[in-house]
């Protein structure tokens, strides 16, 4: 049995999260098959407005009776500067030539005070929505907010790239941590120096979290199938969490280019780039990555030079130009599989119990 | 239990390799008692003459009836560029003064043709010494040596950091590849391009080569307990080889000060330079790596710098400075014990029971 204290606080089967991906992929009908095949299915909402948000809990609501769970990113100080705008837009004119698309003047810089503001919403319509699951990215919530959301009995996740992180997670009152290896798809969580990659592999990243705190920690990073599942509950952790292995998935919202390219990669063709983005985070390696290597260190901080870059990703998409979309993807592209999420799970399951009974 | 088809073809009695790190950590001390413990003692062998590599073999022998091996630098193509030289020893000429040491003119180059008849010394050595097992790092050795080797039966394993390198092994003829995560203390083993790091952490690196070759993989990288091993076993490898978990025993050879850096160490307080020998290794931050992080890239390519920076390193040691030091260790220093080798042998095989029984 794969069951422990963890999956039984969860109210879940198996200790399986799917990753709460941001940008598309975690559509309600990939959510709700995780968790009705026993996993947790996460919504990344880090994107997402308020009522996005809510939308979709509602439509999970009718889809099953399961838990579910929804992140959040926590935000963060940045600044909007109007000069070094202007720096970023000068270096993306060459990919925008490529890609024949003009710059976009319309572009809505993030606000600081609105990002706030937004995010306090999102709390309320979690709390609103009774979502039993809420998970955090890029740094701890505020003592209110934490208060708020345990008052209402939500189970809190955060999210560390180094045992430091872990422990303030713990400190602050998380329920439990999700320890994420270097190997691991999409943005760094790092908070204590967002600007450090922090890429420790999760084969030391995860006993030296399990050895500092006393909360259940959950492994991420290179995870794919029912070896990395034991691999993780070896190592010490409560649970995994699956971010590309579900993503190639066939409920996943993920473009068809998107999923073609992590079929095709191979372990050693990700990189940790901070140019789409402004934050570091580990992608398929592409023209975008390639050319954008020289200035990275120069562009704006997340969500900043995010929302530079939004046109060219949308516009590389549509055009089925895989060479400047963000290819998010963890270190084990070779071990994707092209699944219903349900048989995924099944499979996931019954690997996990043959490998078990060899020992 | 934990012996296999891989223990029994090396007769020994735990998957458990004590890595050869090259430099004076593997004493005949510690090699024996791994061996007598019932793993496989090493000798690094790397940077030894063949005479000084026999002399360990004849006194191993003397200590101990069960199989021991040796880990030989596979010599690679180089050239020794005197403006390379100067240059750097332009740079480096402020670490010197920092030691007050003088510009070494007696330093002795290496020479390529010199090392490929050094190396195929060694290979006779071991012949003639039968010893039971010879590894090798940096590349994989000629059709001709191989042939040798395995006349003679020696139990062949190679390196490799990509899924590549390790399917290149097995094409060589390799018995086994110790494939090395991005966690791994000291020099990366990447020969198919070696100016690359290919950083992919074990959690993704040790499946994917299980899937890829047929021969037993051996996992290395961030090791260090009855958890790392369990996981490995777990992701498929026949074995684990570990080197920092060794180097910090009673017995290692590495200097107290070294010893003494790993114990302090945290997870995320490693780098991987080129600075101190010219090709990608992974070690404890200190003075030396940070000052060298904007010339690295410069330096001439091992084993010339390796050989620029030899009297840096010794001075630093004699004067008990760390800062100056290479300090090779891999990603989970905070797991390392203060043991003695016979010790730590009995409580990893104790604590893996444990661990399964718990399963």
């Amino acid at each position: 049995m794969l069951s422990n204290s963890f999956t039984a606080q969860l109210n879940i089967q198996y200790p399986v999260i799917q990753a709460p991906m941001a940008g598309g992929a975690t559509t309600s009908s990939l959510v709700s098959s995780v968790s009705e095949a026993g996993g947790l299915g996460m919504i990344g909402a880090g994107y997402m407005t308020p009522s996005q948000a809510r939308e979709q809990m509602q439509e999970l609501k009718q889809q099953t009776s399961t838990p579910f769970g929804i992140n959040l990113f926590v935000p963060e100080t940045f600044e909007v500067n109007q000069k070094e705008i202007d720096e970023a837009n000068q270096i993306l004119s060459s990919v925008r030539e490529k890609l024949d698309i003009p710059l976009d003047h319309q572009v809505e810089y993030p606000d600081a005070e609105k990002t706030e503001k937004v995010f306090q919403e999102h709390i309320q319509v979690v709390l609103e929505e009774k979502v039993p699951v809420c998970s955090f990215t890029f740094g701890i919530p505020s003592k209110k907010v934490i208060a708020q959301l345990k008052e209402h009995n939500v189970y809190l996740i955060g999210t560390a790239t180094t045992v430091e992180e872990a422990v303030e997670n713990e400190k602050a009152g998380m329920d439990a941590v999700v320890v994420q290896g270097s190997e691991a798809g999409g943005h760094r969580g790092s908070f204590l120096d967002k600007e450090k990659q922090n890429l420790v592999g999760l084969m030391s990243l995860l006993p030296q979290s399990v050895d500092q705190v006393s909360i259940p920690v959950i492994a991420a990073g290179g995870i794919m199938d029912a070896r990395g599942l034991l691999a993780s509950l070896s190592l010490g952790a409560a649970g995994v969490q699956m971010g590309t292995a579900f993503l190639t998935c066939k409920e996943s919202g993920a473009p068809d280019i998107y999923k073609q390219a992590i079929f095709e990669a191979k372990e050693d063709q990700t990189a940790v780039t901070r140019a789409f983005s402004g934050r570091w985070a580990r992608g398929i390696e592409n023209s975008f990555i390639a050319e954008m290597k020289n200035h990275e260190q120069s562009f704006p901080n997340f969500p900043v030079q995010n929302s530079l870059t939004k046109g060219i990703r949308k516009a590389s998409a549509e055009q089925k130009n895989k060479e400047f979309m963000s290819l998010w993807s963890g270190q084990s592209p070779r071990l994707a599989q092209d699944l219903h999420a349900k048989d995924f799970m099944k499979k996931l399951a019954a690997d996990a119990e043959k490998i078990k009974s060899n020992w």
